[in-house]
């Protein structure tokens, strides 16, 4: 089981308070993110399938329940509830991996309020996380160009256990070969690697004697550590003799560089390595590298086979956090859905209302246009043209005709009714493979790291009217209520 | 139990290595960081006590077992090796909740290479997170200057679950005063506190019957938000007509505000809440505050009783990791430890050689003076000089004159032994005031937020010599092998 308690407070005691009113109407929330990370163009959202795992799962124990019970502030009868509780709402979601844009609602809960209510924190805590992390990895092997596979290196420093394990299938889902955390492996299926610490190196008593008892044991897998001591001298000379002695043997060898100019070094080794007729020896590097250090690596042409990244994959580096909120976008009152929304005194914070479907439109070779979100009773058609309102900015708007659109798709489907799953659970690889295919279909520009082309999400006709008509009559009952 | 899977894989396939060459001897190792994490001067150590539970409960389960029998690349014996393994080591710490410094051990493991080895990584994800969330915390007490509390509020954003857990655990240490993280507060013990979401608001016909009915269910907890839909509008208008009901019966509300200017707002607030007889009804701020936020606000003025910070607290923000590193610093041969340093191109990344103390001196007055890293076998006694030398620059050193200094303690102490804990468990409130009085001791120039006074770290004469020495006899070596 999930522990319920996976939840701020304030969701507690909302739901006591939801409970205690019998103000327990359906509702639909949604969630969604403000702005793309890493100044990027994109983000590939992921973590849906853990949640509708946990939202299985989702129940107080009987010690959860006195642990609530000992705080003094929540009823009997509210605590009876909670005993038997568990989670019956439906899910509409994106499927993981497919790259997501910010405003767009990529999951939608529609459930009583006290339901919907409770599991926000866990919703956010889960996509916000895994979003941000498949993001970066997915900016990281665009960075490479296609020149080497990055193994995720980031467990020791990242944050906490589930933040290593969550992030290393997550760095999986955007496109990394293989993981360093053993549990992950063995969690997801993730292939596991890994090459020598200094230590091993450190506890023999020359360095060809550590790569050689390696090699020995590992024969396929000998990539060996040269900075321990001094890499372009006995570092290399060590993994020479033994690369030798393997390439006799009929085995490869490969090198790891973990410190020091990687690009010059990277350069030089290969020299030394083709010199000796180790042409087929790899070449991998790690030691703190960013999106940047591989933009720079690559153009600086070092010939690097394997990238060993951590923290700046695992983390998101100088930016931790996806800003993805959950907003109540309808309620149910007198037994019809009534949209609603969160004015703000700046626009683009104002919420977008309604139950709500998002369409991705392609051209004839399949790439992708524009999205346009729409309400979940439009039902589009294909061979007609349809106006894309900017989400903000009232007079901009184009038309997405029929001699420019082959397609449209719908991005939110059913995965979850009435708290029981109703999408088949899919496999990691097959993740990662269509969440690729998915990327592929977006030109490059708007993929470009810094400064991409915005790629355009808009609102329909029918949406656009109703924000409009709903702002304008909060504003109306705000002057009144001042005029009072 | 704590599987044992929670590792790099290289540590297990050096751990078989060691294993198949009977390569087993006795070996030291030093968990350390390089550089204070924020542009700051220290860190509040934090995490040794989660780490002492881990390794108590350290098993690889028969599932594990299988995991890497699946993998083809571990032997038989090993394998069965493995089911029994248990930690024997003996393990040296600072307190938990002790102010640190760069380069100082802060454990230190004795055991064997292999089980040594193992819990690399295990140990590097929980201190490096968890001491990067305290000294976060740390840092954003002191720039409130004791102006307000902080509620962290951190689940959403945080980094998977464990990372939100851990985090609320390390906040706390740091000195915050409550978590929005129900599971925490049942876990650790933390006080749990939150208010309301917009959400309770839009699910109202109006604010001043949305806060009406959350007063009266909290009549001791209602704090008001207010920015749903106008701050100084309705929002304040109704938080005031329930403030003066709950005042009527004798009770104190309070408002939150999520948004827009808070310096010009909350001054705005203070003033209508004043006018309105409600001095005591408190305020408390949210919404993306950082460190530079806090400082801004308090030198603004800005009348605040709470605060309510989430996503750069939990996550550390722009710097979401602490670069903490385990080296060999000493292994057996026959029968004798011999000190062992990590050599690199750069001096500060040489490592610091052989079994290690840490003594920190004070003055009179209690104020910490310096740090001294000698070897274990030096014994200090007190009235007696000391030489400090820089543990870089070789001409660098001061003597701590007995004139100065009055005690010092050794920092490091024994916790666990062959595997079994022998310090007692400590309660996690006594942790974080004991943790405010060692930092009180520090001058307040080692705490400011940005270019501090660099806290001194020095070695001792007796250490300082070792390491010369194995470096040039390192030197030596590399360059008889260049000259073979």
């Amino acid at each position: 089981m999930t522990s319920a308690l996976l939840t701020d407070f304030y969701e507690l005691t909302m739901m006591q308070g939801y409970y205690l009113e019998h103000h327990d109407s359906r509702a639909v929330f949604d969630m969604f993110y403000r702005n793309n990370p890493f100044q990027g163009g994109y983000t590939i959202f992921t973590g849906i399938e853990e949640i509708l795992d946990k939202l299985e799962d989702l129940r107080f124990s009987a010690e959860d329940i006195a642990y609530l019970e000992s705080l003094n502030l929540f009823d009997k009868g509210f605590l009876d509830y909670l005993r038997t509780y568990r989670f019956h709402g439906d899910v509409y979601a994106f499927d993981e991996g497919t790259p997501a844009f910010p405003g767009e609602p990529l999951i939608r809960i529609e459930s009583d309020l006290m339901d919907a209510q409770l599991i926000e924190s866990m919703l956010l805590n889960t996509i916000n996380f895994q979003t941000l992390i498949a993001t970066k990895a997915s900016r990281m092997v665009q960075a490479t160009k296609g020149h080497g596979n990055i193994m995720e290196f980031g467990l020791r420093r990242a944050q906490g256990e589930n933040g290593a394990h969550a992030a290393s299938r997550a760095s999986f889902i955007g496109g990394t070969k293989s993981t360093s955390n053993t549990f992950a492996g063995k969690l997801y299926g993730i292939p596991v690697s890994g090459t020598m610490a200094h230590s091993w190196i450190m506890s023999y008593p020359s360095e060809v004697e550590a790569f050689r008892k390696f090699a020995e044991i590992y024969p396929d897998n000998a990539i060996l550590l040269i900075d321990t001591y001094d890499t372009l001298g006995s570092g290399i000379d060590a993994a020479i003799t033994v690369g030798l002695e393997q390439k006799a043997k009929g085995k490869k060898i490969g090198v790891r560089i973990d410190s020091g100019d990687l690009s010059y070094l990277t350069k030089e080794i290969r020299a030394r390595l083709d010199a000796a007729g180790l042409e087929d020896a790899i070449i991998c590097v790690s030691n703190d590298i960013t999106e940047d250090i591989i933009k720079s690596l690559i153009s600086d042409g070092a010939p690097i086979d394997s990238w060993g990244i951590g923290t700046h994959l695992v983390t998101g580096g100088s930016q931790a956090s996806l800003n993805g909120v959950y907003k109540l976008s309808a309620k149910e009152v007198d037994g019809v859905f009534q949209p609603c929304l969160k004015v703000s005194n700046s626009y683009e914070k104002t919420t977008n209302p309604g139950i709500k479907q998002v369409y991705r439109f392609f051209d004839r070779s399949g790439g992708a246009l524009a999205d346009l979100i729409t309400l979940e009773d439009e039902k589009l058609e294909e061979g007609m043209n349809y106006t894309f309102y900017h989400p903000f900015s009232t007079a901009d708007f184009f038309v997405m005709k029929t001699s420019r659109y082959a397609c449209f798709k719908p991005l939110l489907s059913k995965k979850m009714e009435d708290g029981r799953r109703i999408s088949p659970k899919r496999d990691l690889k097959e993740i990662q493979s269509e969440s690729a295919r998915l990327l592929a279909s977006f030109d490059r520009s708007y993929k470009r790291q810094i400064n991409p082309h915005i790629y355009k999400v808009s609102l329909s006709e029918k949406l656009r009217t109703l924000k409009t008509e709903l702002l304008v009559s909060a504003r109306v009952k705000e002057e009144e209520e001042k005029a009072r």
